[in-house]
């Protein structure tokens, strides 16, 4: 037995699930987990995870078959393959502590993905990624290099990732690039958005005196800092707090909260919509 | 159009979701929610909430047709009339916290239940229940008139609630009582269980010197705080806090498990499964 | 024995704990509890609550007698009476959840203050509050009316209060009336600032998608929502969640976190600090 | 100007921190922080943080200098030097979320103290431990050559380190080597003690249906799992988690719990008081 993981979107109407659940029982599949939602607006999602039989039917058979279904209702779905791992590129530049957090996780076994590069700026970082086999890039850039950077980057994320992850990347993507790569970019930015975008958040968060900081993962898109959220962990704070402390406290949200968007996005259940995102359990 | 919501429980097989789905299809209804949850030992439980148009099918014909369905899966199910308000019936002694937040809820609508009657084993709340027009009984308790006094409960819980909430109510009822009485009883106990079970467990929690202290919602079993755990709600506390401040933070901690645990019953989303809980979203 | 505090402000420098200990030592005075703040740009914060022997020196012979302690580092200080409770007067309109959560701690004698009226520009509380036996003002405005009710509200406020609480008051403060009225005004916002400023934060919320929301107990100042924060409490929320939801678990943060700042600003313990405060344990 | 602590207990009584203040001020220093607690049982407790100027006044002059002060209050007290690394010796056996935290907060210099060794009974984490030039020991042990492991043990961690981590030992250090060792030792429970205390904390809490789980930092004392808790910290879980998902949530907790508590100990922020800590800011 193998898994796929199905995930529709249409207007929602009667009969939808049955049509669904009936196809996959037809092909002798079992669902192991599913999740919905329907928005104001009368649009119906749903995630379903079930596990089917290869020798009876391929992944490309289930696509095939289930297309008929999807037509029934007008509806964009796709079925992605449990067992093939996705290939996650990571963009990063000095700070290594979400580098280090999810290079760990991956290690344990825990996210479920291929690293096939580390992309950054800076070279500081290559030693560490070297370490675990993985192939490290160093990409300079200046502003006179800008686009001859992201054409190299380009070229490799293009080929070689399903999604990028800017674990700490502080570099601003053009929009060119962000066109071109039409797969999915998670971003972390260290502020519980929408507040304190942009440079240095937690110095924003410390002139500001607030009592509680964040960190969002969030997709990223044309408008900086502006992308669906996808997780935000806070932490509580004090006048005690110096801008060094708050940072000290805060690459820990930063990790948690860029270590949940990866799984969840690894293990497709996550859907955007207008500019939010749905996160299925 | 209506709502109702089926529970569902069997062994866990290919083809379930697809036998419901399309039997609410087919009675013209829309599954509005779903969530399900198959355990390790193969049992499989569902929750559907779904809509109907009682025109054409009642309640009782969704009843009535679905055991076909059920019976080929040798299945326990529910379906429970959405529109059908609950009634809880509320018992407590002095310490007014939780009711005060039981009825505030209740009054703005949030709860979605009708409230037939508060017993309570002393006056004290009288005035409180009674300006809300909700019926009072004062059934005072000493050991010798114990039985006696769980008749009157009996008698009245019996007839006027589909469950019970022990609302900080400071007798412990007897398993005869619990055995005549079928339904669900919540309670909620001021420690996080399973720490602390029994009289006085902020003082306990004080001896021990905890930095975290909690509330537990569950259902009330033969066994004195061991019942499945629903819903459970901490608060960090330091050496500062004395055993009274330990009470003034935990009483809302008590209001918010409880108050959740409620909405939980009322809504069908609690399963229970061995000594443990299933809680749908 | 009775109960003091004080507060204490200077440029930072050796022996400051020495000399306030000495004075108080030398008065019979016990200090119970102390703490102090130094910020980055070399000022000194401490807040010092001792016991002291009114039959041997009285709060105003604490005041003369520390005046000299004071000059000497050229600090401002208060010593606030800890058994003279203070005053403090609430402004609200229609919606009764805040107000509702003051009464019942004050009730219950959490908060050690007194509340000598509550204004509204509706009618609707007056039943709760007077169910107290507290004074209920309803001060209607409209555009035009608007100086006559702030004078109204001010020849009240002026006489009959240390503080004021804006209990989800919905009308804005003319900057007039913050100039003239001396003292503190706390107000609750229902976000977590500075994200959401201004009008129906939680359905700015919802459009933005966060995954966390909050509310902030903060002072008022001329600028709308910029005041200094004294206390945020937050809470998890997903797609699930509508306006209405958002609503429903936000009111229960805006009680707690207000009345966290109401506690805070009765015992003393904040202390505004550029536009931030200190917010003693 | 270099920094100090001084940890004093003694009976309460007035004028303590006059005393106290005093004397630092006498000796040109300056008070960074101070925090105090007293006991219901009349127990004072104060931790204060100065600065001082070694070219007057040497650690050593300070101790001698402030016995006479605490004589008079028949008070114990330590002066801890603020600049002299503490030697913090590491258990571990075959888990290394622990230690990699540990290792990677020390390496960015978070913690402010040395780790002169790390101790296993297995030779998995060598590599890890070696790769950051710290001395690894591998102790073998059965039932039988326990006595002789632990005297290998006692051997080394007498002679290098202030104090002890267990960052999941599995092993129970005998009563015997508690009482050689006199020195704090820091063990993380992977449960939010009291509850599940001893084997296997996540099964239990699996088997129970807990709605939270935590991990507890506490002394380690004769009886297993209730020495004096210094740090719980605790994640929400659902019927959704597997024993192994609990895991997987949990090792983060360790983690945090864990720090925090190594943070405190560093910087001589705790106090032990009956089987209960102070911890404190």
């Amino acid at each position: 037995m193998k898994k796929a993981v199905l995930l529709f979107e249409s207007v929602d109407c009667p009969g939808i699930v049955a049509s669904i659940a009936s196809f996959i029982s037809e092909k002798k599949g079992n669902i192991v987990q599913a999740d919905q939602h329907s928005t104001d607006s009368g649009t119906f999602f749903i995630r379903v995870e079930f596990s089917y039989e290869p020798q009876l039917c391929t992944i490309d058979d289930l696509v095939l078959g289930f297309r008929v279904v999807a037509d029934e209702f007008s509806a964009n779905f796709k079925i992605h393959d449990y067992d093939q791992k996705k290939k996650m590129g990571i963009l990063v530049s000095k700070f290594d502590h979400c580098l280090v957090d999810i290079i760990y996780r991956w290690k344990k076994g825990e996210l479920g993905v291929d690293i096939p590069f580390v992309i950054s700026n800076h070279d500081d970082l290559r030693g560490l990624v070297e370490s675990y086999n993985i192939h490290f890039y160093h990409f300079p850039v200046t502003k006179k290099t800008k686009q001859a950077q992201e054409d190299k980057i380009m070229a490799l994320v293009d080929e070689e990732s399903d999604f990028l992850v800017l674990a700490r990347y502080m570099q601003i993507l053009s929009d060119d690039l962000l066109r071109k790569y039409k797969r999915n970019i998670i971003n972390i930015h260290h502020s519980f958005l929408p507040s304190f975008k942009g440079a240095d958040p937690y110095r924003q968060a410390y002139d500001r005196g607030v009592k509680i900081i964040g960190a969002t993962a969030h997709y990223v898109s044309a408008d900086l800092d502006e992308g669906p959220i996808i997780e935000q962990i806070v932490s509580r704070v004090s006048h005690r707090d110096s801008v060094d402390s708050l940072k000290r406290i805060g690459w820990r949200l930063e990790q948690d909260a860029l270590s949940v968007a990866i799984k969840k996005e690894v293990e497709n259940r996550i859907i955007r919509y207008k500019n939010k995102t749905i996160v299925f359990n």
